[in-house]
């Protein structure tokens, strides 16, 4: 039976990536407080095809996935990579990952538990000369109530929904559980999957207190990501589902501490989270 | 060439539906203030096959969507469903349309113009011996805020973006602006896509003045439809982007005045607008 | 702390439905093969609100489900449903769960193992005098071949991805396992997650020989769900991504072998697997 | 009343981009055959926030939309990012529409004429010093017959729908519609919203005889583009909806022919259309 793939290419184009798409998958990820949890990842794996080649091989990124199942961390996503060039025979190779993540939760006041899901993304990249290049992303959802309609009317503020998602890159290991933190800190209010009366009432009247904007958010996160020397890169964005419009606010803030290559390469290929 | 869809079947099963789904095709539309506007629909048509062919002719469902192209009305479906029945051979037929639907507001202050858009439904479903029926569905976004966090709480109260989704069948005409105005004065206040700082100030206000449970809200549309002799049947839905949590609050009310075959079958085949 | 919830109202108006929706949450499912296997739902729950009331207590619902975590199958569906009653002082109660769930698959000529991706719904009911009714809904992507264009054409045929679902209620318990094999039987050729080359040439060459249009997939599941006295009510679904048009093709079959007043309240507030 | 937005912000940091998403907006668009076409589109437009103020004036952003309505053109995107960066006092300004597009198409042997939906991205960026960047996107759904599935089988061969997308910055003008030929032309096949049986026939033969892998798809393009001379910059993807799998395949190319700031800049806020 003949290789198709390898059939030779007369066009002398490389191809930046090709892969697979979207691949349900159950993993196990590893969580601060609770040791290890299992979930359910969106994963893309892609490689660059060199000029010569007229294509890859994708199952073999789907066995590559197989043999590492219930086991991606970050630790562990630069094998994976590894793999995949070698196997493919490619000097590039992506793979990312978006899961749902549970963080057990108490209601401010009458400490009820309670599972809050946020959004995780995983993204790693290898080039055969530039080394290896990871980034962290975490969408939360948070309160944000308006310091203008607070100000200028007699009683209430308009208040909404929002996603903040951050992506960074860093030097040494961060927890999820600390990013989360950082983007609530910079919100008007964390919320909560479960709350009683008296929670109810402390969210409301937090919120009541620290209004902020759009710029607000990404500003206060930005803050704290340019103060941490551990962190190499980062993005923030944050989309508030506004209450008083059909539409939605948006904010963003980017900086970069190192412009490496391998970083570079990486931000070309990335996605990031699919909007909202 | 032989047709294939019109061999016999042996198997004696009729089917319910069969037919096209997700047609985007520009529409143009009739408004109250408006005169016609141009919008883009997503369209379904399906027909009843009967036990003895072995498939319908998708194809003709297309033809007859090209042959009223800009012209599709709650007046003419009935012509275009019968023009189904009969191209189709069929005993039954379904037409469905969901669209934006754009109404021209003034903000409650300043007066600054805008243009608020609206999902609309039309449904239209024909039986060769039940004869006709319409469901015309209207899903409005609005401001919610909630009493008892207005109740318990010093100062605030958690407010969201919410989509309220009215679904009706009727004796005489009725306008789609009259729907989104039962709707945004069943809510804590209608939203606008402008609003200066003296018209973020007034809704701000109004909707504290007004607080309302997702239960209120479907109640107080049921109170307006069930006392309205032109409405037969309704069913009305809501979802709040909880501003406090992550997860959405929701409620329903449906109320039938007839139970005529033709709806309940209508009924049966009819899906609504996607989840939100 | 007033509650503001258990204010009385006066309007007389019972609300069918009220609860959370779109609660993303861990659960733990039993399959035939794998023991139980860990995934993530979104979960909804309503109850009826009796027209005394102003509000109910979606809080409960949340504790309710937490309550439970971990341990959420087709058995323990009617003590949830209890309890939301109970807690909520309500004469029904729903709650829904779609979540991914993953089969072992081997490919048909290399035995490749892989991880194949089904959708599940759970749906429960509960009425104080009807009593108890749940709905299994599975959705399974398949590939289906043109009849039609196999026949009119000197080589190849068109075909594409399909997502056929099925719904049924039954009198004993049904595998998971058993209707996606329905499905796949029904299908020009069932799909996988991992074809190395001659697994390929064997798909391909099956659903060559094996051509279905919508109205066929439908029939054959309708085939073999009419045949088992088990099935008490099924609907059964398929969507054709068509490979030629840029529209979906669909047909749909549905039948009752009984009328009960449990499984009509219950099929009024069933919403199904959102439309892809 | 307190202008808030304008109020001073201490923190020293410039927002990159803040302003409204998602504003569903009707818009009239050029096209090559038709005159002038309605669609609908969803409108972001956001500007740079420099350090000093607390706030943007988002009402002024649907102000500036509301003055050009029905007027959106290639031609028409300067000024009115210029209005956005002078209203708003603000060294950087972006704004995209993303909008079906409808092609008239004849059927390839019956000439039946139908409506063809095609997605369309304009994304316009502006710098106070570095000047402005155009951005035209094109999402062309087509048909792709595996190369290898055909070699290795005795007979068929699967394929599928794909979405093409090409985002492309030109020096001249460049028609939608040439675009939409560029990426059918790469396909298997090109597909219509209205096929008789004869046509059926041809499109099905047309991708037997030419079969492409995504690899394909993307080079095909690239040839093309790399050696326009009107086009500085390319990204093309495409994304196969596998008839044998459950996921997607994916292929991508990016070729700089110049690397001018206001690109580059232009880049880092530009999302393209949404994930499929």
């Amino acid at each position: 039976m003949n290789d198709v793939q390898n059939y030779s290419d007369k066009r002398g184009i490389s191809v930046d990536q090709v892969g697979v798409w979207d691949i349900e998958y159950p993993v196990t990820v590893k969580g601060r407080a609770s040791g290890s949890q299992n979930t359910v990842a969106s994963v893309d794996m892609t490689v660059q095809l060199l000029p010569q080649f007229k294509g890859t091989h994708m199952s073999r990124m789907v066995e590559i996935l197989n043999r590492v199942r219930g086991e991606i961390t970050m630790a562990n996503i630069p094998q994976i990579l590894s793999s995949m060039r070698t196997s493919l025979d490619s000097p590039q190779a992506v793979i990312s990952l978006r899961f749902p993540y549970f963080i057990e939760k108490k209601a401010p006041v009458s400490a009820s538990p309670s599972l809050f899901p946020v959004s995780v993304l995983f993204s790693g990249f290898s080039d055969s000369t530039g080394g290896d290049s990871f980034i962290l992303g975490v969408r939360v959802p948070v309160t944000t109530l308006c310091p203008c309609s607070k100000e200028i009317s007699v009683s209430g503020a308009h208040n909404q929904r929002s996603f903040v998602t951050v992506y960074i890159t860093f030097k040494d290991f961060v927890w999820i559980e600390d990013v989360v933190e950082t983007i609530e800190k910079s919100s008007s209010s964390e919320i909560y999957p479960l709350l009683k009366r008296g929670d109810e009432k402390a969210v409301t009247e937090k919120a009541y207190e620290n209004p902020v904007f759009a710029e607000d958010v990404v500003r206060n996160v930005s803050e704290k990501l340019s103060a941490d020397a551990n962190i190499r890169w980062f993005m923030v964005e944050t989309l508030h589902l506004e209450s008083i419009h059909t539409h939605n606010a948006y904010a963003r803030v980017e900086r970069f501490k190192d412009r490496a290559f391998v970083l570079e390469e990486h931000l070309r290929m990335f996605k990031g989270f699919p909007r909202i």
